[in-house]
């Protein structure tokens, strides 16, 4: 099913308790509502959404939060779509969710085109969220990270993170699941051209898609320079090394494989506590995250400020102004109104 | 001549006027007190540091700025030594800065042994200041910024900026150099081991440090493989690629070579505009930075705010209380004393 952001905006007057509780059965329109208030930026709506997250929140973590990325071309959706389909085929519940800052000037071409994974959205066992259309990214993966916990309070118990590939929203992701994998395709020419290398060193798992017909040969070469690739990088706290896959979610070949290959990390993390340990850390970033990205937005989004910061800027930028000045300037203007 | 922070401090009722006046005039001890008031956590000398700062300004800015990298124990000091010492023999003026958050822990390891760089600290055209010993790394790194203001102001026309191993220093020095050099050494074995890939990419220019004796022909190999490195990043905007030479800090072999390519990097960039670009865009990011410092500082140096923090970070990640909520908590207590 594919949440609407457009119609079943949520009825007047309905309470935490209501929604919080048909969110607990599984109700997927009650939870594609409360994400709607967790996307709203009306002050009422953000209060309700705060106490339905707080409330969902006992009831959330039990799933296997898989964040995806790759850059435009390596087939994202189809790929979820069909490991989507591998999976409520086994009885998972699954939700996609998509980090996207750029959502609102592409007009949503991220999970937002519904003639996209039009298999998986027809799924009952399937909840499919287009990224929030607004916001900077630091808002919009608070509104991800959010929605998380909805999904997982509703049963959701595998929960797929897409993200463009921009290096933020990569590491915006990273700090919210599990297991990230990258999705990758056997290019002409050089293999790592273009690929940013800190999104590599993230990743606990790389799938080179796109290995069909003619294309396999390729794709089984790329997975080796790869994996020579990830050989480099020192092994992380997880004690786990990232392998090189090869899939298709064309012919689904390499699919089980994937999966297999996830839930044998997951299993090696919970075993050595690394899992527990992330989710932690993961907790405390985003708490720290949440204020300074608020103590920031409150500032910049001060009548008074936006006003003035574009004439100090451009003393700046000309040379007219001291950085450090200008900054002094527009924080006791801030601090002493 | 090495700064000393520890004695020499800036005499009572000096005005900002003489001071200025004598930093414009090259005097190095004024200049060094200038520094001590940058970096004093006293509120006065901020206010006196300010107006020095900005009445030196319109003085700054003519100078190369120079980013020097790399992992403990690739010699960056005996290497920004003999860079010094070949430049104050063509009649440069060099001042030597810092970047080491750290050393407050370390009690001053980077610049800080007087023992290092014996023969450059007793030159007169050379000027060595060690890293700031206290703050976080957003405080150091605008102390380090600021310090480069007024030692341009004083006549020194090259600007070395070291930075010790660890990807943030990194990041801050690069936003404050014209050319930012990566110091590395032939290893044994993987010769990309354990360098972040992002620093790599980050390079104007590589330099394989120790290529004497034993180790001339394994320094020529690692040139190679790190050339090859390097290729696999697309050009950046200034469209100049990165090239990778040797050099030895001892016998002086390939020091001279390091400076031409420098000053080759910096004449395609003037021509291209890209200097002049890349300095705008830098002062502007120091604005930002700036800003969002003083905002995150006096949040989190809060009386109250510092006290609640902990139990309530605590009830995070002990999963009693959602993150989100707790951020608003504190938010709204800061906000609503």
């Amino acid at each position: 099913m594919i949440s609407n952001t457009k119609k079943g905006l949520v009825p007047k007057n309905i309470s935490a308790k209501a929604i919080i509780k048909k969110i607990l059965a599984g109700d997927r329109v009650s939870l594609s509502r409360a994400i709607t208030l967790i996307e709203s930026s009306l002050y009422k709506d953000q209060i309700l959404a705060q106490e339905i997250i707080e409330k969902c929140l006992p009831f959330s973590g039990k799933s296997i939060r898989i964040g995806i990325s790759g850059i435009p071309g390596v087939g994202k959706s189809t790929f979820i779509e069909a490991l989507g389909m591998y999976l409520t085929a086994k009885d998972k519940k699954i939700a996609v969710l998509a980090i996207d800052p750029s959502s609102e000037r592409s007009k949503g071409s991220i999970l937002g085109d519904k003639t996209r994974m039009e298999e998986l959205a027809t799924e009952k066992n399937a909840f499919i969220r287009p990224s929030p259309s607004n916001g900077s990214l630091g808002g919009v993966t608070k509104k991800t990270r959010e929605s998380i916990i909805l999904c997982e309070a509703a049963g959701f118990n595998t929960i797929l993170i897409e993200t463009v590939g921009v290096g933020q929203s990569e590491t915006a992701a990273h700090s919210m699941v599990d297991c990230f994998l990258l999705l990758m395709i056997a290019g002409a020419g050089d293999e790592l051209q273009g690929i940013k290398r800190g999104i590599m060193e993230m990743a606990d798992l790389v799938v080179i898609n796109k290995a069909d017909g003619s294309n396999i040969n390729q794709a089984k070469l790329a997975q080796g320079q790869y994996q020579n690739s990830l050989h480099l990088f020192p092994a992380n706290e997880s004690k786990w090394r990232s392998p090189v896959l090869t899939c298709s979610s064309i012919t689904k070949s390499g699919i089980p494989e994937v999966w297999e290959t996830i839930t044998e990390y997951i299993d090696i993390i919970n075993k050595n506590g690394y899992f527990t340990k992330r989710r932690q850390a993961q907790t405390k970033y985003w708490m720290y995250e949440n204020i300074n990205q608020s103590l920031l937005d409150r500032f910049y989004n001060d009548t008074e400020i936006s006003k003035k910061i574009i004439s100090i800027e451009k003393a700046v930028i000309d040379e007219k102004m001291n950085p450090f000045h200008a900054a002094n300037i527009l924080i006791n203007e801030y601090f002493n109104k």
